[in-house]
């Protein structure tokens, strides 16, 4: 039985008082300690295992967590928790009460910066790098390690081209791997290909036009390659590159061979890397697969279709459509500003431009959204993929924000389907020619319908559905959480408890609220969203607008704290919008 | 006298039968129009100077308006407007009911997208190209016009990373004057400043780099040579990028020698360029002035405070920081994104960042808000400029929604002070040490109070104050919007309306308002945001959260469509919330 080195290191002290000799067996268990837990509890695999050597590298030339280092994006940084006190903890990584998958200032002191969206990394650590200059302190170490598919989105730019004018101490490490989730695209990602092919021609030019101290590109997994400039660099002031190539899912050959689906590929074989089939039950499809397989329907019969995805074609199935038509569906890289305007400017000629973005990540172009689009009016479909809670990813990652912050913008329709068909139903409503811009919410995951494929069928603009009459209390429900009442109508008393699918939040089925407000006492709202400005919200301007006040309005939906991570069914439990609560809450009135 | 042969050119048509020769005169003209009409109906002066050449020639050289031309940012498109069938309404620029100060889609079919915020041009003339292209449009030709300030804007990046690979038919102009409203920062800005010096060794490294055919830089006055390098990319296939070098103001010394000052100068002679000086009467100061005064006098002794601004240190008054604590404030250029992480990250290490940032500008920052700095509950101070309406920058400038997409956000706290003194007194609360992040807005323009500089008193956070008392309706008012109510008093009958400064839209004086509750029927809510998830919709909240079905509640606010430009007081009038229709309002009750 070998020893096992890694059980010994419960901190980068640890670490450091191990002989430089060591550390490529650490890096081996390390690498199998991830793959071990991955294996069966889940997560985010690939990116961890390929930055294995730089994260025991990082953590043994510097001073951590003196020195600060931040993990852009923050999926990468397993190997990171692992080595800084959270390797016993690991096993809960995602769970609910368990640590987060990714980097967590509250959850520890080694964690300096949050990191669920990309690209932020550089900004936050010349913060600190100017901080601390300010400070006096002008040996603490500022490092970035940012991949190179983050390092292409626009906010990298902006951090980048303001550091390169500051003698801030400040250290950014590519991790190139060409790849995000999907492999990696754009004119700065073909720069670095070229550079590690070695074309000299063009190798320091940007980074080193933008005043930087560029060294690179190094083998990522020659631990004392990267320790020997790692330490070089640490003697060098003001902001430095280095370029670092490494292999996503390194160490597991079924990883590094099918990096997308390695990505975060649920469980599998450890020692052979084959993943654990699912079951072969039916099961209704994915709201993604709904969105991918009928856009490439449409688009079929309709050439003004074209769809945008900014570095999700394989989360949001755009796959399907750039698969079908490459010239038609275009992935621009984490670029959501530049998705936004992109799909605006094809709007103006007359394309009918289908963006699909997660709806976490369409904050990154609220800007455009009211800018570009609204305020030109502009047909633009948003498909906001993964609204509402999106499960283990956690706080970073719900759609928790979207209705409040689309509904106070002039122009925008909001519509948020009940299940697989209204999808569809919507989706083929906006390519008949809408002359305004529609915004589509729908959660991740599965949806309630196994037989989906139905024919379409138009959807008349602000309208809302009675789907069960009754006499005393009203239920208007917004999207896919609906269809908890639904099911749970048969638990209810019979003829008590009316539901209204409302399925616009912009604009508001007006005719139906009036009849509704005439006829009941007491009005739940229930949405996916926060409750603060949210569907509910919309309710109450409209109540308040017309004087009624006869009514009692209850409105269901996020409170106004971050949620945490978990598996979805708990975190609604915890916030009392799960099927049983809602009935406990119906019974009680 | 001479013949004026602009007078004879009504659109590009009519410019394209001139030869050449005659251009140079055309141009002589042209500026000497801009300034006469800009010297007394005022707007932005120096950015359209510095492009009379540049507009000249690309209307004589393109098919406009099948070729499509976006101005970034719009407010260098006088000459274009002047060009394109809008000589003679020239001189209603900016005022109600006349024409925009900058580009319009529904107001010329020669302004092929609105482009009030900046950044946005590559991607939308790039959206244009592809669609061209899909459609089988080969020779269409697609140009957007982009400053040496906007090019560095992390939008603009994504937009050139994209446009790198693919062979649309695009090309870019850098309109390089290194210059925004204020000087260009930041390190591409000193890459193009070594191309222009000749500095060959680095010459078209980045631009290059990024797979776009490259040409210039060239003198952007000799309109010789602009024609014939348009001429020349014009058939060159791919995206192109071309360099000119242009003096703002050009053509008005007094222009060329203060370009800040002459951005937008107000009236002037229009022969020497002099400023027509204000009145001496001693005015209120601007809002502006007393954050720039106060975080002075805040960071003399508070060795914590540090500045941020992305491009507006003279329109944010943050210059005076500037100037004071060179060390400790930043001009980040555009670059809303990287400001508010770099804030953020300043924070984690016990700086207090004041990040100011116009209301419609930090749209953009609004993933970073939520991600980077509530979620991590970092006190950062948001000081956010030009909330509400700001005249005649119009639809694209209006700080509209930034109560309603800041209110969903949890931890922020959300203030807007009533005058001058509140302002000062906030930020003297916010250094004494928070542990939240804090927004506070104020509008454009004067406050109430001469006397302004009063001692620093802390305000209690979530406390709201009652102004007058009252017995039967009461008015709740947030941010300086409330002064038309302090005025208007002395005309409603006496003790009938209570005036409440609410200060807080987040967290809410709960005590307060149950206090109100409890007393008035009749509630009315006044702020300069929108009614849709505003602060209106905040107390419908708290009235349903705490079933309070006796009163009656009126929202009053910016209504659900973009608000147009024109004279602040007659666009508050427009939309009833002017002091004299807020009095009729009041006494209709």
């Amino acid at each position: 039985m070998k020893a096992n080195l890694l059980a010994g290191i419960n901190n980068p002290k640890d670490l450091r008082k191990l002989p430089k000799e060591q550390l490529p067996k650490i890096a081996k268990e390390l690498r199998d300690f991830i793959i071990d837990i991955v294996a069966t509890k889940e997560g985010h695999l690939g990116a961890s295992l390929g930055v294995v050597e730089l994260t025991i590298a990082l953590h043994y030339v510097f001073d951590t967590p003196n020195d600060l280092l931040i993990w852009d994006v923050g999926h990468q940084a397993y190997g990171h928790k692992i080595l800084t006190e959270r390797r016993q903890d690991f096993h809960t990584n995602r769970q609910l009460g368990g640590i987060s998958g990714f980097p967590k200032r509250i959850e520890s002191v080694y964690d300096a910066f949050g990191t669920g969206h990309s690209s932020t990394s550089i900004s936050a650590a010349l913060g600190m790098a100017i901080a601390s200059k300010l400070k006096g302190n002008f040996n603490k170490q500022h490092i970035a390690v940012i991949g190179d598919a983050s390092i292409a989105s626009g906010m990298a730019f902006e951090g980048l081209n303001h550091a390169g004018v500051t003698n801030a101490n400040l250290l950014i490490i590519l991790n190139d791997n060409a790849m995000g989730i999907d492999p990696s695209v754009g004119a700065l990602k073909n720069y670095f290909t070229n550079v590690k092919a070695g074309k000299k021609v063009r190798k320091n030019n940007i980074v080193e036009a933008l005043n930087f101290n560029y060294s690179g590109p190094i083998d990522g997994h020659n631990i004392e390659a990267i320790i020997s400039e790692l330490g070089r660099l640490k003697s060098i002031k003001g902001p430095k590159f280095l370029h670092i190539i490494t292999t996503k899912g390194k160490g597991l050959d079924k990883a590094e061979q099918d990096q997308v689906k390695y990505h975060a590929p649920g469980k599998f074989d450890k020692n052979t890397g084959e993943l654990i089939a699912k079951s072969n039950e039916v099961l209704p499809p994915k709201y993604q697969d709904v969105f991918g397989e009928t856009i490439v329907e449409l688009a079929k019969k309709n050439k003004k279709i074209v769809g945008i995805t900014p570095a999700m074609p394989t989360g949001s199935s755009l796959k399907l459509m750039i698969d079908t038509f490459p010239e038609r569906a275009f992935d621009v890289g984490i670029a959501e500003q530049h998705a936004v305007t992109l799909a605006a400017g094809m709007a103006t000629q007359d394309l009918i431009p289908f963006c699909t973005i997660y709806s976490t990540f369409l904050q990154r172009a609220y800007d455009q959204i009211i800018h570009d689009v609204a305020l030109q009016n502009l047909p633009v479909v948003f498909c906001i993929d993964r609204a509402g809670l999106v499960g283990e990813d956690g706080a970073t990652h719900h759609g928790a924000f979207d209705i409040a912050y689309l509904r106070c913008i002039p122009n925008l329709v909001i519509f948020a389907p009940l299940n697989e068909v209204e999808l569809r139903n919507i989706m083929y409503t906006a390519q008949l020619g809408i002359n305004f811009p529609l915004t589509i919410r729908y959660p991740r995951g599965r949806g309630t319908i196994i037989d989906w494929k139905q024919p379409f069928s138009e959807i008349e603009i602000g309208k809302g559905i009675c789907i069960t009459e009754g006499k005393e209390i009203a239920v208007l429900s917004i999207g896919t959480i609906g269809n908890s009442i639904i099911e749970l109508q048969n638990e209810l008393p019979k003829n008590k408890v009316a539901h209204y699918n409302m399925r616009f939040v912009k604009p508001l089925d007006v005719a139906l609220l009036h009849t509704i407000f005439a006829k009941f006492k007491t009005i739940i709202t229930i949405e996916d969203g926060t409750i603060v400005g949210g569907f509910g919200s919309a309710i109450l301007e409209f109540a308040a607008e017309n004087n009624y006040k006869n009514s009692s309005i209850k409105t269901l939906g996020i409170p106004d704290n971050f949620i945490e991570h978990g598996k979805t069914e708990a975190l609604f439990d915890n916030i009392r919008l799960s099927k049983e609560q809602l009935k406990h809450f119906l019974l009680e009135l």
